[in-house]
């Protein structure tokens, strides 16, 4: 079976293409986003989410659309310096799409400073921006792979892991963030399980990490959020593993609403409490959460689901997409780079 | 405004009357039950749920449904051998519809007892067990209105209270259990505010909480099960107030899924946590939570919401409906009877 392609070139290279992850379970559906317009949507949606994968379309989606203003290979050539403010229109619009992850807004950067560095035509500045989205892409599949690899000691023959929405390879551009050592002892032979919360309200536990394990062969169980717990007081948890959108100075580590409240129980039971995340999540310039801006979702995601209203009309609801769990709560963060223990002093 | 009447007798007497919760907050549907199935089914379907409430509609099912085997007033006059055969095993049938709340066992014995202790023909018998009922019915609403008063000083004038599933009006024939405080202190004119836990998978707090509270007036804003240690991190909870299915000798609660979690994050942010319940709800011959027994409900629950798939076909998942707080995380115990605080010592 292919791998999953959560974020990739489409085949003219002339859009990023992506999995409607709004349509998962029930329908796998490619989208080719083209435009700036086209991007943000996508983000602020969710078609694409996860904070890696956010990054990459960002990027390669701010190239896309871009792309129309650098002119034909043999035609006229517009003036840099238009160009270059088009560029940096279209990085801002797109960093600016969501607030909480990191990595949109560096990967958004990083194409923007290769087309700083790069001199001549606005061509030549476009063909500098796709190399370096292009490079972005690449080394997110490695970083997914070498996650997987340093953390892939917290996950033991015969394992059961416990993980809160969905870092796996739908938010990435390779095997995942806190999922990438599933991956990696599933094909190191270990037998590994696997118990997802539905997190709710957008249910990327269900609808997503149940469905790439499915899809791969590892067995996969769903749980209600609130059932974590009492899963940890009555069978065993071996591990929880989850992803992160920014990680602070001091190890402060903002991912999904309800990450915090797993590893309050989870240092309560003495079940390792384990962040997998991109280096680039790491934000040296946040002390710590106190300064991670917490973006808050509109009420209606939370009051019906499906279309099929779960309250009453006209009821009220408090919906923020992230929380903040205390570095001093977590085992490890596990990077690209390595694994580091608390306390943690991550340095610019 | 009428109060909410979840159980009731019908205008004829001969049926329980209930509030079809499956079908709140779309529609108020009101519901007679005649028969012994019609009993079992809404019990364990949650057309009526909560203990209090299952409590005695199988104390008034089980009168009205072995009220056609009494015989009329003018007829003939059945063995009152058979009678007491036919009220054991309709008895046993109601009591076993769930397994965690004591109340409906404990309501179902009360009435099986007046039988017994009636002398005479089937129709003394069972006037007996219908006064048995009505009583129970009449305490409930006393005893909903003792905890409000016992509990009132857990919610000052101003107070934010998170609640978790539903054990409100809806969950007992008066003003509920864990909101009659709430109750009694906006009836006492003290500003209060409820933040209700949507309660997956059976969403008894988005659909059933905020219906009847937003019914009297009183604030109420909902929240995804997982944002609630957010919520404690991020903005003011003052108390959380929940109800109880059973509560063992040493101060374990079995309550709704969920509870656990939320007591664990309150003792991490030093709110109090307090459990207002019927004093029938206290299992003295539990000597712990690990005594209870625990229902696992069918996993279809929480793989779809009104009909939508949340999950991939085939997927696997756990779905316990209650889950036990050890008593060492509960502040205050309130029932009908006064406030009890660790450490707990509850004696037959």
């Amino acid at each position: 079976m292919q791998p999953i392609r959560a974020v990739q070139w489409s085949a003219a290279g002339d859009a990023v293409r992506i999995i409607d992850q709004r349509r998962l379970p029930s329908e796998v559906v490619e989208r080719d986003l083209r435009t700036v317009d086209d991007v943000c949507d996508a983000i602020r949606t969710l078609a694409v989410r996860g904070a890696p994968a956010i990054g990459i379309a960002g990027a390669m989606g701010l190239v896309a659309a871009v792309a129309p203003y650098a002119g034909e290979p043999e035609g006229a050539t517009p003036g840099r310096g238009a160009f270059d403010a088009i560029v940096a229109q279209a990085a801002s619009r797109i960093a600016g799409a969501r607030p909480t992850a990191v990595n949109l807004a560096w990967a958004v950067n990083r194409v923007v400073r290769a087309a700083r560095a790069a001199s001549g035509s606005p061509r030549a500045a476009l063909e500098a921006m796709r190399r370096e989205a292009t490079a972005i892409l690449d080394e997110d599949r490695a970083m997914c792979d070498a996650i997987g690899r340093h953390a892939l000691a917290f996950v033991a023959d015969g394992a059961t892991v416990l993980t809160h929405c969905n870092a796996g390879a739908l938010a990435t551009a390779g095997i995942g963030t806190a999922l990438a050592p599933v991956y990696a002892a599933h094909a190191a032979g270990r037998r590994v399980r696997v118990v997802a919360d539905e997190t709710r309200p957008l249910l990327q536990g269900s609808r997503l990490t149940a469905w790439e394990l499915q899809r791969a062969g590892i067995p996969v169980e769903v749980i209600a959020d609130a059932a974590a717990a009492a899963l940890m007081a009555r069978r065993r948890v071996d591990v929880v593993l989850v992803g992160a959108d920014r990680i602070a100075a001091n190890g402060d580590v903002a991912n999904k609403v309800g990450t915090y409240g797993l590893a309050i129980a989870a240092a309560s039971h003495g079940v390792p409490f384990v962040v997998c995340a991109p280096s680039s999540t790491i934000d040296p310039l946040a002390p710590s959460g106190d300064a991670i801006a917490i973006e808050e979702r509109d009420p209606a995601e939370l009051l019906a689901v499906g279309g099929v209203p779960t309250a009453p009309d006209g009821a009220a609801a408090w919906n923020p997409a992230f929380d903040v769990t205390p570095g001093r709560l977590v085992t490890a963060i596990v990077t690209d780079t390595g694994v580091c223990r608390a306390p943690y002093n991550f340095r610019a």
